[in-house]
């Protein structure tokens, strides 16, 4: 029994709502970073002119986290369940799932998801698994067509939601159904559609659906080429996962501008609050829900973008553009305050990295690591040490007084 | 699932090769220490003059190594598989195996290894477990007419090699062996020779083999006092784990100039280059066979000696002497570049010992911790914080961009 464990055991259920207390956890995605030549050996957050970060700084914990294990780099998949307090090593998110929770599809219980593609096929062959890469305007008026045309099979309803050029996403929703079924895409050009195999008995009916939607689709897309028929693949089904309300009786609100995050946060059974794109909206967003909620996750997408871009004056910028909305958040005087990443992105790499990333623990039982700054250097000095990103939420509840003391 | 597994299955096999990447990880054997009165306060890399390691500390990743858990001090065997990525709380090398390997006998799988000791025999007593303490030489005469006199014993061939003194190596090679037998050297003076008993039916064999040696030895040995019969204890099997090649696809190359090192090396599938003695001859040999390997294990044996020998002094230029070659490896620019012990050997304590072991590690994207030396002290305050030694291999990897993301 883990510390995960034990604190679904030890949270006072009862205390919390009435108490009060507020947990906020803000992301700044990708914000952990490398000193690099191409840096002048400085990270954004060194760069970055943040009083208001450095204030707290000082009177705060600090400490860096490792989004899944020592040297894995995670998608932002597993990086939020681990910041959401589940072990990413034991969690699968399958990437149909992946796929309509970051279109914004919203997924339930006994719902198997797909991604799919237009593709290109002559004869019985499939000439071009990406359909000549369409325009998202053209791909979402044959998405619409389809929806139209295959609004259900049986008792199963589909979903379907555009996404970027030749992709869009499936949900599957009816009784019985199964994630055990093969891909329909044969993963190159030359050969025919795949049958939907069914991996498991529990899985026919969802196979047979596939395949009969694969048909259908080929039916209704008949004479428009070049997208002319539909490949599925990744059946999934949302991972089954108490939510964070089953496990520590938190009623959790998710800030955040990208579907992506919000969908992540729906699988843990967040509310997704509405919020405008800016950082000042986001922080509002939190203000005007603060009195329905315990657990408030806001996500800042910026930070990343420019990591994946190599910009590091643009992550500096980000990072300063947080700071100076920071006085909102800190206003309210939530009972803990933490700010980290769900990953590092360096600037030098343009890419996700395995590179722990740095957190800041406010409370008012944090202690005060007196170090002057929040970055990378001055959290490997501070009192929280190297750890586990699914560790912060205990130490999260924790820090809230929310735990009982384990053992007499 | 950890990082090893998850390491295993995101590793870009195709890649490694065709890559070029080199990964060098040298070892300086008991390299740790700690401050206390008997050094005045200085550790011996606190008192070495290096200057290639400190300029190249400033621009590295530093952290610190547990061998293999806290508290726990380890032998050279488990200290050297948490370095080439293996549990060692785990895996277990048997006294017999760990013995052969260290004289340089090479185990291959099915074969049973056993250590063995001369003794003295009166009547039907052993009177004295060591034979009297004989030389090597005077033992590795008999030895000889013992490997001459049983070549081997109906389809099983006998390997033999002399140790120190008593000690001597025997490996039992033939269809159907097996480890599971008990010990002939009854552990105490005053006792009959025991017969080896098998402790499954699939060991009657090898028990039988190993009875039928005690009693031809006897023969064999008979008149030659002191040394008139042989003990075996400690029977083993070379572990059952997957190499380093199977594992990750990297072809593996190890220098080292003691059979300890080399055998524990060949146990992972590592190939044992030729080497001369010194630190020099070691890293000509890496620049030797530089484009036959993508990983390469060093081994350097002073260090730990001058712990073992209580000299802080002698430990202090055994650093420098690395330091002044260093240039040689570095040159070569390896993609990775790992500088640890396998443990520690505080001088003050003259054995090995549970204190973490400082580590460095260099690549193009490990950031730059900003230290200005490769002490204990200083990787304390580093950015790779401490943790378990088996982790170092996934992180090796990853800072060679040689891992995929895990999710998306």
């Amino acid at each position: 029994m883990d510390a995960l464990k034990l604190a679904e055991q030890l949270v006072k259920r009862a205390e919390i709502a009435q108490s009060g207390k507020k947990i906020v956890l803000l992301v700044l995605d990708g914000v952990g970073d490398i000193r690099h030549p191409d840096n002048g050996f400085r990270t954004p957050l060194e760069q970055a002119r943040c009083p208001n970060l450095d204030a707290l700084a000082a009177r705060s914990a600090l400490g860096r986290i490792l989004p899944v294990d020592y040297g894995i780099t995670p998608g932002s998949g597993p990086a939020h369940l681990g910041l959401f307090g589940y072990d990413p090593r034991q969690i699968e998110i399958g990437r149909g799932v992946l796929e309509v929770v970051g279109m914004g599809m919203e997924l339930r219980p006994g719902d198997v998801a797909a991604r799919a593609n237009f593709c290109t096929v002559a004869g019985d062959k499939v000439v071009d698994r990406r359909a000549g890469r369409p325009s998202n305007e053209t791909a979402a008026e044959k998405v619409q067509l389809l929806q139209q045309k295959i609004p259900r099979i049986d008792d199963v309803t589909l979903i379907m939601a555009a996404g970027m050029g030749h992709r869009f996403g499936i949900i599957f929703r009816g009784p019985g159904l199964s994630a055990a079924v093969t891909d329909t895409d044969p993963h190159q050009d030359g050969e025919p559609i795949h049958e939907a195999r069914a991996e498991t008995d529990a899985a026919r009916k969802t196979a047979d659906i596939i395949n009969r939607f694969s048909r259908m689709a080929r039916e209704a897309l008949a004479g428009s080429k070049p997208m002319n028929a539909v490949l599925t693949r990744g059946i999934s089904e949302p991972p089954r996962i108490p939510s964070l309300t089953e496990r520590f009786g938190l009623r959790c609100g998710a800030i955040a501008t990208y579907p992506m995050y919000r969908g992540l946060a729906s699988l843990v059974g967040m509310d997704l609050l509405q919020t405008g794109p800016s950082v000042e909206d986001e922080f509002r967003a939190y203000l005007d829900s603060r009195n329905n909620y315990d657990f408030f996750f806001i996500h800042v997408k910026p930070t990343d973008e420019a990591g994946e871009d190599g910009s590091s004056e643009r992550k500096t910028k980000a990072i300063e553009a947080v700071d100076q909305k920071l006085p909102m958040l800190l206003d309210s005087k939530p009972e803990v305050f933490v700010v980290t990443g769900d990953h590092s992105t360096p600037c030098p790499m343009k890419l996700h990295s395995w590179h722990p990333v740095p957190l800041l623990l406010h409370s008012p039982r944090c202690g005060a690591d007196g170090r002057r700054r929040f970055t990378e250097a001055d959290c490997n000095a501070g009192s929280l040490g190297i750890f586990h990103s699914m560790y912060l939420f205990p130490l999260m509840l924790a820090n809230a007084e929310l735990l009982d003391k384990y053992g007499a």
